[in-house]
Formats: C-alpha cells, sequence, structure tokens
C-alpha cells in the first residue's frame, strides 16, 4: 500500500498543532495539511450549532487539497461535530474525544478521571460519554478552564500566575479524589509541565494529542491508507486569518518546523 | 426635533455594553440597537482587512433596523475601520478612539499619557495618532494587556490573579511616567475599580464609554438627530451567537436592563 494524499488536520486555531507535532513523531512519512481558522478563534465559547457550520466548511476546505482521512485537533469540535463530519464526508474521520477516553481508562487504577477542557468541551459531557460507554462504573470529574487557552496563546506556560489559575482549577479535582487527569483541549498538553508541578503528586495526565495519533496511525493501517516510505512527507500549514503571537509560542515551545503559512481566507 | 430612530451601537462581542450603559444614563430617550459578534470574537487578536470587512457586515445589518446613527462600541473596530465605514454609510459614524484621546487631552497635566488596549487596537497606533494630531508634543507610552479581556469575561473583576495581571502590564507605564490612562478597550470599564486600587497613586484614568457617549450626544444635538421626550425608548440586544457566562457578568456589573436577546445569525 502507498497512499501519498496528505492527512488533513484542523483545528479552530494554532493549538492543534499539538495533534500535528504528535502525528509527524509518529508517522514521519505522512504528508498533512494543517488549517487553523484563527479568523473565527476561538470556538470554546460558541454554541454548539455555530461550532459545527464552522466544522464543515474547515473540513470542506481540507478536502478540496485531497486529504485522505480528517484529524479533527480540537476537542470543542470533536465533542459536538463528529457525527456530523462521519455523515458528511466520505473519509475516515478522527476526533480526540475517544482516543483520550480510552488513554484514560487504561491508566486510571482507582476508576476515578478528571476531565479538563473549555466551556463548551466540558457543557457537552461529550468526555463522560465516551468513558461510560466503554466503563459504566468509571467516575468522572469534569471542570472547565476557560483561562488556560488565554494563558498558554501569551507564552505564560512557565509563570506564576499561570500556576495559580491552575491550582484554582484543578483543586476540586484532586479534593474528589481522581487518579487521572484528561487534557481535554489540545493547546493543554503545552501546559503538561506546569500541570505536572503544579500537582505534586502522582497524577497521570492523558494527552489528547498523543493519543489522537495513535488512533490515526490504527486507522491508516486498518484501512490501508499508510504512505510508503521513502515519501517526500511535507507539512502545510494554512490559517485563515493571519498568524498572531501564539504561532511563534506553539513552533517554538513545539519545536516544530515548518515553511511558509498559507493565509487561506473563508470563503 | 424628534427622530425616534434607535442609535445602532455595535462590538465585536458583550464588551461594548459599557458604551451602551453610559449612553442609556447620558440619553435615556434614545433607543438603542445594540449588536454583539460573539459568533467571532475577539476580534483583538486578527488581522485588519478581517475585522474591516466583520465590520461593515455588522453595520449593514444594522442599518436594516433603521439606525439613524453608528456607533462603533470597540477599539479594535474604531482603530480600523472607521474612515471606510463613514465612507460605505449615510448616516454619522462615531468610535471610541477620538473622544477617548480628546479626554486624555484634557486630563494630563504633564502632557505624558499612557494607553492600554487589545494587540490590535495598540498595534494600530490609533491613539497615537488621534493624541498627536491635537497635542503635537505630547508623550504616548502604550501597552497591549491581551489578558485582561479573558480575565473580565470570566467575572474575575475583584481577584489577586487580575491584580496581579494589571500590575504586570500597567508597571512599565507607571515607571515611564504617565499622569493618564486611556482605558482603550470597552471591556476596561469594568476593571476600573481593580485598576484605581492597584495603581494606588494618583492617576486619571479615561473610560472610553463615558467619553463615546458624550461624542454622540454632540452628534446628535449638531445634527438635529435627538429623539424628543416623552419617548418610549427601547434597548435592544442581538448577538450573532449564543450568549455566554459574560453576558451575565456584564448584565450585573452594568446594572444594565434588557428583555429577550435576539439571536442574529450572520448571513
Amino acid at each position: 500500500m502507498n497512499d501519498p494524499r496528505p492527512v488533513g488536520v484542523f483545528d479552530s486555531g494554532i493549538g492543534g498543532l499539538t495533534v500535528v507535532k504528535a502525528l509527524r513523531d509518529l508517522l514521519p512519512n505522512e504528508s498533512i495539511c494543517y488549517l487553523g481558522d484563527t479568523a473565527r478563534v476561538p470556538y470554546g465559547p460558541k454554541s454548539s450549532e455555530t461550532v459545527q457550520r464552522y466544522a464543515v466548511e474547515l473540513a470542506g476546505m481540507l478536502m478540496r487539497k485531497n486529504a485522505k482521512a480528517l484529524v479533527v485537533a480540537c476537542n470543542t469540535v470533536s465533542s459536538v461535530a463528529l457525527p456530523l463530519l462521519a455523515n458528511k464526508f466520505s473519509v475516515p474521520v478522527i476526533g480526540v474525544i475517544e482516543p483520550g477516553a480510552r488513554a484514560a481508562l487504561q491508566a486510571t487504577r482507582n476508576r476515578h478521571i478528571g476531565v479538563i477542557g473549555t466551556r463548551a468541551t466540558i457543557r457537552s459531557g461529550a468526555y463522560e460519554k465516551a468513558l461510560r460507554a466503554t466503563d459504566n462504573n468509571v467516575r468522572v470529574s469534569s471542570r472547565a478552564c476557560p483561562l488556560l487557552v488565554p494563558l498558554i496563546e501569551e507564552g505564560l506556560l512557565d509563570d506564576a500566575v499561570t500556576d495559580q489559575m491552575i491550582m484554582r482549577y484543578l483543586q476540586p479535582l484532586l479534593a474528589d479524589g481522581i487518579d487521572t487527569l484528561v487534557l481535554g483541549c489540545t493547546h493543554y498538553p503545552l501546559l503538561a509541565g506546569a500541570i505536572a508541578r503544579v500537582v505534586n503528586r502522582q497524577i497521570t495526565l492523558v494527552d489528547s494529542a498523543q493519543n489522537c495519533a495513535h488512533a490515526v496511525e490504527e486507522m491508516l493501517d486498518r484501512q490501508s491508507l499508510r504512505a510508503a516510505p521513502p515519501n517526500n512527507a511535507q507539512l502545510y500549514v494554512a490559517l485563515t486569518d493571519a498568524a498572531d503571537n501564539f504561532l511563534n509560542v506553539a513552533r517554538d515551545a513545539l519545536e516544530l518546523s515548518f515553511g511558509e503559512v498559507e493565509l487561506q481566507p473563508l470563503p
């Protein structure tokens, strides 16, 4: 098998580059087209209907780039639009929720899992549903952490103010007795170090980006869609509006290299 | 003169309600149609071209509501789209920058003015231009404060983390020797109390919302557009996406009363 078409990856903005990083590390032969909707970021506070409409537009733009699969590198979109996308498009569609939920169930020993994310992701209850679909007895404690994305986008990855907000958000989950924490937003892997530092006891962090990349690998194998080595694998990054400061934050923190960012205005 | 048509007010989101509050207090006979683009908020990190396109769309929606004047209750839009709007629409267009600059020049004694705002507003240099157009010798120290809007939208108006961020942002301006500070973002009046508390010395705060309302009053008088009392003045609030938590924060903090919020999806 040799399918050199790119994997299409999209997100509300730049945060999904954590998934791109995980995909590059795991699948170095696969070309990737990344599309970030910086013209309308963030999706977290928006309604499900609006997020669904935007997701269909972005997926359509990647399909016109000949994507062989669609990776929804955004928890907010994954939590409200996955069935719709799977229905509308003929290629496989993979989100971040189910892979994260599966990994959390494998990691927990006390069957008590914490989930943090944007307000939209937490309100959707998508992680609880995915966790309970596999294990009806699992306990889930969820918390929306709306200030973490702005703090990350400002590059305050190692900062006293960020540490205080992390503590404030996580305190109730720790008091509840979770032993595993799902980082339910593709920005959050950039704070994995800070979270581990603040939570100074044994909590397993589940990184949705890494688990999503593993799910993509499995799917490509199952559907015979892998690119055969040696493939001149490319990474294209397109944004719907000019990149701001956070692109540099993410590029540096992830040590991700890509060429000129293409500006791809919305229709 | 009696022109009962509403004043059209728009903003990237909910923050412009601080201008609505100032208008209601100053001009209780004027009906107001407010339109907040919550489907695409925030504008601060977006490019000038994108902000201009969005502003023309919103202004067009208010014109279809029969607005007799357009008030741009958003510093980001005011800083990049005012000439374009004035050119495209036949009614008077008023922004927040010039009124704020005028008030700051009246307030300063040492001719050294500080300006805080979103990244887009500060990058535009709009306040410097407006200040220097009147007084070529004024000194201006500017600072983008991108985390203040998320903190305000979370309702952390009286919070240690917010105070720390305010201090961090304002320290360089205070060290520079400003005696007057323009709150160059329509969200910031909600933090006027916190800023005054943190800056524990004599700095005059210039509230762009109040000064914008005064400019609207002058313009309505000059152009004979006032509604005559008794007018059954209404306040309509429409948003392009379902309101989130911040609508309640603003409504409570501003003690603003309005009926059902209309959902007005973008075309």
